[in-house]
């Protein structure tokens, strides 16, 4: 499949580029700057030993993709957004964003709509939003051969958007645990807020999540 | 040590004080109604083949412990917890609060402040609030030989009061992360939000969650 992922110049969205990258998919990496996506596209390709990763502005990558995935910081989201909404219509959205402000006081900081997976949907309302892979630490993906010891979290409103969603992480070898509607996608991104704080008590880098019982 | 729960005769509450009474502590077990937690009282302390199980008003209960748990309804605190406030000065207050609203919409709904735990410390401001337990599904905690597969994740400001609640968890097999500040304690309800629908999704009773990577 073509997969853009908007933002793809950070460490998670270029960590999800390279696993996919190794699967046989299309990558499009996406910036504000072409030319900064293009840089990254070129390291990838030699990290990944994959040829088809190549480097867009945001809308191009968006336009071209059948799956956008957004991991664009969350403060950004209401700027990066509107340009790319006509791509977007009909398309699975992965909203990878996580809405945390490091630095003193509170570190999950959600949007007043609940999340920042529900804000991408009020973005981008005629797009298939599902939120997913806010767990997943950018050190793991970054080693393409490592195993992932992490359960993956998804919510949203439309099951074959979710399905689509459970093959991407299934192929790189994830359990999938479907967690219902878009409402929960606070609770998800909010995982990651327990997460960073620890790594950092603790001194890792990977921390992640497994659900037990099942 | 004594440890009173107050909304003891519900089933988190109650699955708390089997655990803890076998382990040799003495439960006060508080509810609204006196009456009613000493109907449950003589109950657990048949399960528990343990006698230091008694049932009291919830201000009985907090004035005579050692330490106070708080596992009364989300939308009880505010009417519950002023009559506790003195009793609670300078205690441990553990809250197992979680602000989930079961029916239609948003199923996670923190209280303005921001989470449950932090209502309960704005509540008793005296109090050394600590929150934990939100994410021990009652029904494992109710098989008091079994152990819980489940890491015990706890937050607060007072690191003597979360190495209290750190023994308290050890005791019952349990591994205890300290993630931080207080102001992580919507993080941490929000999960029991993900362990419930991931209960009713799956035809689980008993979901739980184990932090990868340490």
């Amino acid at each position: 499949m073509t997969i853009a992922i908007l933002g793809g110049t950070g460490k998670e969205g270029a960590g999800l580029a390279l696993r996919w990258a190794k699967l046989g998919h299309t990558i499009l990496i996406g910036s504000r700057d072409a030319s900064r996506a293009q840089v990254k596209a070129a390291e990838l390709r030699e990290i990944a030993r994959a040829s088809a990763i190549t480097g867009h502005s945001n809308a191009e990558a968006a336009a071209r993709a059948e799956i956008v995935v957004i991991a664009l910081p969350a403060n950004g989201l209401a700027s990066t957004l509107p340009e790319v909404r006509e791509a977007c219509r009909g398309k699975v959205v992965v909203s990878t964003v996580v809405p945390l402000t490091f630095g003193t006081g509170r570190l999950f900081a959600p949007p007043p709509i609940g999340s920042s997976g529900e804000e991408v949907a009020s973005l981008l309302p005629e797009a298939r939003v599902v939120a997913a892979f806010h767990h997943l630490a950018a050190h793991e993906l970054a080693d393409a051969e490592h195993p992932i010891d992490c359960d993956l979290l998804i919510c949203g409103q439309d099951p074959p958007a979710k399905e689509t969603v459970t093959q991407l992480g299934q192929a790189m070898g994830l359990r999938v645990l479907d967690v219902g509607a878009l409402t929960n996608a606070g609770p998800l991104e909010g995982i990651t807020a327990v997460l960073a704080t620890i790594n950092r008590r603790y001194k890792l880098k990977n921390s992640g999540i497994k659900i037990t019982g099942l």
